[in-house]
């Protein structure tokens, strides 16, 4: 299971690879929440992304003689090209299963690095058998996208940097909002923190209706999404939390948080307007809460993750038009 | 008159106000302009542009007892919010004279950083004499725009952070394309690179139509733009090169390069798709020149100061419907 020193060692493999991302803010944010806002600026990552964190550690870790028959992941878009791009800078090939309505851009950045994608019916059909089935044909390793140790020690080496970078802002009690689908990024953020941050706790944000994990933490016990689809914020859909990230959830983070598809949008425009960052609705969540529901976050600092920025431009024109 | 150890001073007083901005990168740039291109995401700089920079330098160099009377500074719109906001975090007045037809969102954000902005027609009227009167009548020191050398001084310090981070990615020797408009971010920078990191060159980049400096540069001497308005790259609109700054230009410069305004709306598309950085039109033609005019540049690699991302959302639109 993944642990504060898989998590380091997962930091020194993305050395060099993976960006150290801003943390970001803004006095006018700081006037609509109520408290200080700092905005951890994921979106900056390469692929515009965090997944690259977690696509970089799980590849980077292969025996290479694994590693070199390739790897297959299953994604919504942006594990997809974190995967992607890991593989492509190894030198290694990569099978993509992502739903054939997933943004029109990341299926055409996703195969503009390199990749081979395999599309699928995200209503009908199952992506995990489809992939399962796929990576036994081809002896291509399966990079599972939250549900991996690899992937969330990756992940969580943006809660290190977290931790630190919030120690020189002066601020080192307080919630650290984090957009969740799977759950592998929150998890891998709670682990860091605990280990590096004790006072700041990491907190998972989704949209509403697909609130499974906030669920789940008040049930105490892993609850599903009624429906799979319908929200604008497609990248953190998943259909209830991880095996393997939701006892790290349960243990770690502070309650849930809710928002709705209009809150994201609005947050991606005070991003753009103040911060002069492009986020995707599923990556504006955490940043919805922090501003929108202050009422419901601790402390005197909110800290929110602002995970990705892969937008389709007619989707962004919405959240413009609000700006 | 600026010189390194200016600038290494103003870094000095800027430590812990700026930012440290990142150098982004996308593998699907680097195919576009045919090299590596790498972008300095002064967009990130507080306020928005690296204008904070200057504003900080200057407004922190002043006597106490000559700074606490406040400031006045004459700018389209960055400038303003660097001298407010570096106005209101040492707790000083600020006065801004700004042109009546700048970009709402400018106007509206220097006031609600507390400065008090005082309009003027930019057809008719004369922003200098303007604030020259007001400066004098209220005690106020007038914080130049360029032709100012701590201001110069402080926005050399990108050219510092360029010089170390172009360093840490490998890159030595390349052109380095800077927005311009009066010349003081691109005679900071030449004068920061030509100190500490020689093979790399400063270029000014400008507006088709408003290529005073490209123009002055082949000249050797200093030469008006025919026409005051008519692009839609308002932030880096000037008359003629500055008095201070065109000797350190001509001295230290490249030639220069100009772009039109469909290129920077381009430019602006590729920056929301590939970096995910919001960009204003005249702080996205250096990355247009680097992307677009690839046989004018020099070296493996390019790299682009994105100057500024303060853009209304109407004009902001323009440029995502080209993505």
């Amino acid at each position: 299971m993944t642990d504060i020193a898989m998590i380091e060692a997962a930091a020194r493999r993305l050395a060099g690879h993976a960006r150290v991302t801003p943390l970001l803010s803004s006095p006018f944010l700081d006037q609509i929440a109520g408290r200080r806002v700092l905005v951890k600026a994921e979106c900056l990552q390469a692929t515009g992304s965090f997944k690259f964190r977690g696509g970089w550690s799980a590849v980077s870790v292969l025996p290479p003689q694994v590693r070199a028959r390739g790897v297959l992941a299953c994604s919504s878009g942006n594990h997809a090209q974190g995967v992607a791009l890991a593989a492509r800078l190894h030198g290694i090939p990569a099978v993509i299963v992502m739903p054939a309505d997933a943004p029109a851009i990341k299926i055409g950045t996703t195969r503009a690095l390199g990749a081979e994608v395999v599309l699928y019916d995200r209503a009908t059909q199952d992506r995990d058998a489809i992939g399962a089935a796929l990576a036994q044909a081809r002896g291509l390793t399966l990079i599972r996208p939250y549900d991996e140790p690899q992937v969330i020690a990756g992940q969580g080496t943006a809660g290190l940097e977290i931790a630190s970078q919030a120690a020189a802002e002066g601020v080192t009690s307080a919630d650290v909002l984090v957009c969740c689908g799977g759950g592998g990024l929150s998890a891998g953020i709670a682990l860091a923190l605990d280990a590096r941050a004790p006072g700041l706790r990491a907190r998972p944000v989704e949209p509403q209706g697909f609130d499974d994990t906030a669920r789940s933490l008040a049930a105490g016990e892993i609850l599903r999404n009624p429906q799979p689809l319908g929200t604008i914020c497609d990248a953190i859909v998943t259909p209830e939390p991880g095996r393997i990230t939701f006892p790290i959830l349960r243990r770690l983070c502070g309650p849930g948080l809710v928002v709705t598809d209009d809150q994201a949008l609005d947050a991606m425009a005070l991003a753009f307007t103040r911060l002069r960052i492009v986020l995707e609705p599923g990556g504006a969540v955490a940043l919805a809460a922090a501003l929108f529901l202050p009422q419901a976050v601790q402390g005197e600092a909110v800290i929110a993750v602002a995970t990705g920025g892969n937008v389709d431009p007619a989707l962004f024109a919405r959240a413009l038009a609000r700006a």
